[in-house]
Order: C-alpha cells, then sequence, then structure tokens
C-alpha cells in the first residue's frame, strides 16, 4: 500500500529558492521528467523542484537507484519499495542545506531547458470513464437512451496512437480529413472544422504482467507509477463519419499532448480519497474489478481546469479564459479498476505504457470537459471575454489544461503545464 | 517503383540444398526475420533460404547494409534502393556457388532455431478493408444493411495493442472476460465461449513519415517495406458486449499471431496485379486515395489459406483441414490506399508500425476467412473429418495460415508459417 510518511510533512522546507509555496512542485511533490539542454541535447532524468529542475543523471552517486539514459522507463519499472527508496532521498537531499553546495550546480531554470516524452511509450489505451462526460457525448446521439448497457459493467476503453503523443508545448497542426456535411450526399475533405480539446488524466503504467496473466484488481495499484495531464485533441466531424464500426481512429490519432513530469503516485498518497458512491440502483461492479480497499481510496483528490488563450486575447494581453474547473472524482470506475480490467483478459501491460481516464466532465456546464459539451455540439457557442465566439477551436487559440491535488493538512502539488496552440492545416 | 529483376528469374538456382523448389522460401523470396539459437540466445537477423537461414550478422562485411541487433526496424528503415542493392547482393551470394564455403558454416536449419518477432512494433493498427468479410459481419447485425455508409469512402480502422503481438508457434491461452448471453439481465464472466481466428495480411511499415506530414498516395508504395501473415484472434462474445460505442477491445487485444519472415516488397513485385475494379455504381475514391498506378498494380497474388488440426486429429495423425482457401485480392482498398488514409491526417508512421489488412474473406463459403462467418454466427457448424463439429475453437486446436504469391512465369513463393495452439484458460 501506498503510505503517507515524512516525505509529504506539510512542514517540510526546501533550500532550493521559490519551491515552498510553489504552486505545482514544492518538496512534497517530487515529479520525473525527462529534460535536455537545448532542443537536440543529450536526454536525461531529472525531478522537479520550484521553478528548477535536479539533473538526475549529474548525481548519480548519492541515489539509491541509477537513473540515466533518455527515458524513464526503468523508473517507472521499479518496485514502489524501490521508488519510495529514492522519494526519500530526493526528500532529503532537497531539504537538508548541507546538500546544497553539492546538488546546487546540477540545478536548471525550468524555463531554459527543452521537456521531452518521460517514456517510451509502447501502447497507448484511453478510456471512457467520465460519466458526466458519457451522458452529455451520447445525449447528443441518443435523446433518451446516452448511456449504452455495457457501461455500468465495462470499463469502456479503446486502443489510441502512441506515436503521436507530443508533450505540453509542441503545437498542434489543424489535421484534414473526411467528414461529411448532413446535407450532402458524400464526403468532403479538407481541414477539421469541428477541432475540440478533451480533458484527461493519463496513468502511466510502472511494473508490468505477462502475457495471459491478468493483474487482480487488489494488485493494480502496485502497476500504477504515476500521473499526468492528457489533452486527447478530437476532429469531431472526423469522427462522426468515421467512427462505426470500428470506433474512432483519424478522429484522434493525429497529436495528444501530455504534461511532461510524471506525479508518482507516492506523491499522491495525501490526496487519495473514497471513489464516489454509485448512484441508487447501479449494479455492483463484477468480483473481478470489485475491490474494498480501492473504493475506500481509490479516487483522486484532484481538481482540473481547462483555460483558453486566443491569438486575439495575446495580441490584448489578456490572461487565459477559463474554459471550465471540476474534481478529477467524477470517474466512474478507478484507475484500479480500469488497469485491472485492461490485463483481465490477459493483455500485458509495460513499464511506460500509457492510459487515458477519457474526458472527465463535472455535471454541470462550468465543469464539461469538450467543446463538444459546453457548445451542446456547436449550437450554443461561448463567448470569450474578447467578444469572440467558440464552438469548436481557431488556429492560434492555445489549449491550457492544468490539476491540483488538494487535502486539508497538506500543501497542494500540481501537474505542471499542459498546453499547445493550434496550427493552421497544412 | 518496384520493379522485376535478375532477382526474380525463374532461371535462377541455390547452392544450398532444397532451397530450388522449396514451396515458400526459394531464392527468388529471401525474407528477412530475427532468430536465436535457444530460446534465450543472442536475436540476430537473418534470411530464409529453403529450410535453412543464413546469419546475416556473421557475414556482415560481404553485405552492403550492416545488419546487427535484435530487430529488423533498421532494415525496413532503409530507402528501397538500398534495400534493393541488399536484396541483389543476397542473390548473388546464395546463388553463385563461389560463396558457399564463406557462408555455409552461417547456415542453420530453420527447424532447430527459435524464430523472434522481426521488429519492435511502435503500433499496430487494424483495418476492414475484406469487403466480403464486412458484409458478412455486417449481415449477421443488421440483414438488410450490412455495408455502413461510409464503407466505400473511409479505410475503415482502428488502433490495436501491439504488446500481445506474438511470432508463429507460441501458444494462445483462452482468454477470460465479460460477455452477456442474449436471455441474462447482466454479463457473467468466463472463458470466452466464441474464441476465433481472423486471416488478414500483415503490412510492415518502413521508412516513416514526420507529425503533420501526410504520405501522398503516390509514395505510400515507399513506405511499406513488406508483408506477413497476421492472425486476429477475436473473442466474438466479448466483442458483442462490449464494443459500442468505441469498438473492439478486449474481444482482440489478448493475443495476435504473425508469420515471423518478412515477405519484402521487392520480392512480390512480379505478382502485383490490378486492384480488382469497384462495383457498378459504387464511388470513385477521394482523390488522395486515388493513384491510376495503385489502380494498374496495387493488389497482390497472394492465394490465402487457413487450416484447422484439432487434438483429436492429431492423436490420430491426420493432417490439418483446410477451413478456407482464397484470394487476397478479395480487399476495397490496396495496402497503399491504407497506409496514405492513415497518415492523410498527419498522424506519423514510424519503421516496424505493423497494419493488418483486416480479414480477407472470399465471397464464398470456402473462402470465408473466420468461423464467425463459416459457421453463420455459430448457428451452421463446420464438420471435420474425425466427426467433430466446430462453430468456434475449442481447447487443443490450432489454426495454420499460409499464402503463396503465384504469376505466371515466375517462382512462386510462400509466406512461411503461422499457426498457433489454443491452451485452456488459466
Amino acid at each position: 500500500m501506498i503510505t503517507i510518511d515524512a516525505t509529504h510533512d506539510p512542514a517540510l522546507k526546501s533550500w532550493v529558492p521559490g519551491a515552498d509555496g510553489h504552486p505545482d512542485f514544492p518538496i512534497q511533490n517530487l515529479p520525473y521528467g525527462i529534460f535536455s539542454l537545448g532542443a537536440d541535447g543529450e536526454k536525461r532524468p531529472a525531478v522537479a523542484i520550484g521553478d528548477k529542475l535536479l539533473d538526475l543523471s549529474a548525481i548519480s552517486g548519492l541515489l539509491p537507484v541509477e537513473l540515466r539514459g533518455p527515458t524513464l522507463n526503468a523508473l517507472l519499472a521499479l518496485p514502489a519499495e524501490r521508488r519510495l527508496a529514492l522519494r526519500r532521498k530526493l526528500s532529503e537531499l532537497l531539504s537538508n542545506e548541507n546538500h546544497r553546495p553539492a546538488l546546487e550546480p546540477h540545478l536548471h531554470d525550468r524555463s531554459a531547458v527543452t521537456m521531452h516524452l518521460p517514456a517510451a511509450i509502447g501502447d497507448y489505451t484511453d478510456f471512457y470513464v467520465g460519466i458526466h462526460h458519457a451522458n452529455n457525448i451520447g445525449r447528443q446521439f441518443r435523446p433518451d437512451n446516452p448511456l449504452l448497457p455495457n457501461y455500468k459493467y465495462v470499463p469502456i476503453g479503446y486502443h489510441g496512437r502512441a506515436s503521436s503523443i507530443r508533450p505540453s508545448g509542441v503545437p498542434l497542426v489543424r489535421p484534414k480529413g473526411q467528414r461529411k456535411p448532413p446535407e450532402a450526399d458524400a464526403p468532403v475533405v479538407g481541414p477539421s472544422a469541428r477541432l475540440d480539446y478533451e480533458l484527461e488524466l493519463g496513468v502511466w503504467i510502472g511494473r508490468g504482467n505477462d502475457l495471459g496473466e491478468p493483474i487482480p484488481i487488489a494488485e493494480a495499484a502496485d502497476h500504477i507509477a504515476g500521473f499526468c495531464l492528457l489533452n486527447d485533441w478530437s476532429a469531431r466531424d472526423f469522427q462522426a463519419w468515421e467512427y462505426q464500426p470500428l470506433g474512432p481512429f483519424l478522429a484522434k490519432n493525429f497529436q495528444s499532448t501530455i504534461s511532461p513530469w510524471v506525479v508518482t503516485a507516492e506523491a499522491l498518497a495525501p490526496f487519495r480519497i473514497a471513489q464516489p458512491a454509485r448512484p441508487e440502483g447501479d449494479p455492483k461492479p463484477l468480483p473481478y474489478l470489485w475491490d474494498e480497499d480501492d473504493q475506500a481510496a481509490g479516487a483522486l483528490g484532484v481538481e482540473l481546469e481547462v483555460q483558453l488563450l486566443t491569438a486575439k486575447m495575446r495580441e490584448q494581453g489578456l490572461p487565459p479564459h477559463r474554459l471550465s474547473k471540476g474534481p478529477a472524482s467524477n470517474m466512474y470506475w478507478t484507475v484500479a479498476q480500469i488497469v485491472a480490467h485492461h490485463a483481465s483478459n490477459g493483455c500485458n501491460l509495460q513499464p511506460g505504457d500509457l492510459l487515458g481516464t477519457g474526458t472527465i466532465s463535472a455535471p454541470t456546464d462550468d465543469g464539461f470537459g469538450s467543446l463538444m459539451e459546453i457548445s451542446r455540439g456547436g449550437t450554443r457557442p461561448v463567448t470569450l471575454p474578447t467578444g469572440e465566439e467558440r464552438s469548436f477551436l481557431q488556429d492560434g487559440d492555445e489549449i491550457l489544461l492544468s490539476a491540483t491535488a488538494r487535502a486539508e493538512g497538506y500543501v497542494p502539488i500540481g501537474f505542471g503545464e499542459c498546453r499547445a496552440v493550434v496550427l493552421p492545416a497544412r
């Protein structure tokens, strides 16, 4: 089990200037990432602290785990107790002033480095556990019956594209593709006219399982190394035309954006909360998806937010405009349940695999996780402070996702940046 | 363009005993693979010739391309002209008796080695281009309207699971999962009762494209390095319950089996045939999917076959029983079209990615590519020579896929073995 220890102590301070009180990366967080000095520099592992990062490859001798190379896959694959030992050591190194002379030369300003994907992602799977999202989208297609009969039994998921996942900051080129206007006899090809974002959490798989060997729900937490933010960009017009009968394909595989820091399961220990009770009358999960401990502490006390910055807002020096805000606990299934389900048929998960939760929407407008929901399928545009309207994204729009974990008596920790700007189609 | 040259000369002979007249691997084929001596031995690249293979890492000095390491990804990524130079050199080495003393020590019996996956598969995508299969399956769900409106415009595809792809010979453990019996109120969990195979061709991607940069249809062939056989094992009961609205997931990701040899696009040059004409009244492909040269020579003159060997047949010493046989040209879209479509929104393909065609069925019973079709959804079981009946696969059943390319005036070449036996659920 993941435990709360001295590394979470709210009284703990860091000698790194600006780390204490940092909204994302105080010493209680200690997320891992891969950086380089310059876009083409050598890729190296790091831990974020305040507005700095510490180059872990340079202080290898001080750590209980050797960290080198261009990905974190080996770190993610470590047994939980070794990851915990690493966290405790880093907590000590960054809090005890005695280590400052040895470590300070290996601190870099985060604003001055290039961040990369934290892992080589073998497979990427996206789920659909945001029940309010599923209801909102389902209602647009089937007003009387938004949720399909399997939804409350099966953690619905599908395989996504690993190669096109990019870290925060890499611009998105508006995709071209087929769409069929309702009034037309045949589809047309062109830039997506209904480009959307989707607010999701990403789950980094740690230890894998062998092919043919399911992961019992009670062990699922041991396979979860950490979390990130995930923007599952979606071309709604392509999706509507292509998705029957095999699901989304070109509507979603042109790019997905993630925050580059792995916020560890260890760091999130104080922020675990009970899974929200299922509504009266909903079926109890099948035995392979049911675990009392997971129900008691399998959800995350994390607040999610989406902001939009248009080109005009940038010109006028305006701050980003909040599109939605809501808790991550609006998930019908826990992350342990999606991991156990994924492996229940023997499918092998591997260290560095990424799972998306699916869009997490709150029940009300101010917490909807996509423009498709906010604008009611494009029929009710949002008005921005500039007077601009948005049903879907325009070229030059930038989407910023953020997340903060909060719990009474603990220092809040954040997930860092997950942003990307939309460039015109080529 | 892929050209026919002296390496395809039907008069060309090899000094390797048994290579001439070999049904799969005469000197005109020269497919690449990864082998080891013993299951845990070092993985090395090889070329197959008759019942032997030649260890390419051992003769590196003789080749125009350095080949080492546990995967063929670097070889697949080579520009077509460098792959062609390698093929020509190997053809000369294995035909000219002068090279025999130098090479013979590096030949191994294929029956004595372990074959591995030929490449590290970054992403695996499965298509649905077998129009008779789409009709057959569609008819079981929608008798009056088997093909959905998008089928003749969109090469339908979806992302599959890369981690669970295994080479020929690795047994398949029957998966467990949720299924909902029609008469039941709720799903039950247990071993799949409707386990099926699917006969497909696999397409190995060679050179990749950058994210955001589509592959024009006229250049698609340059990105296709070779082909294999692919058995897309499917749990039909899981599939029926889970697949709405996001497509197949646990019904298909528990294992896929491929033949371990990459039959190159170069080797298949003489076997290219015209894409079958679309039925009268079908729409012309959209411009990004239309290329005259591809229509003229974008299909493959390959015959596909499926055989079944049950435990009882094995006990009685009976040979495998043929379930179906038919031409690979029963594809509504060419492989160039599926590559161009996949990248049309900017999705980046990478060397070693694998595309499946989807099940290739002929129009008649004797060419159906799955038991779901042959048994009409389980209502018309097949009777085997032992008197056994099969609607779906039983434990102990082995499925064997094979393929042979044939063309008037050329030596036929085959794809090698793609087989796996079904083990009981754990």
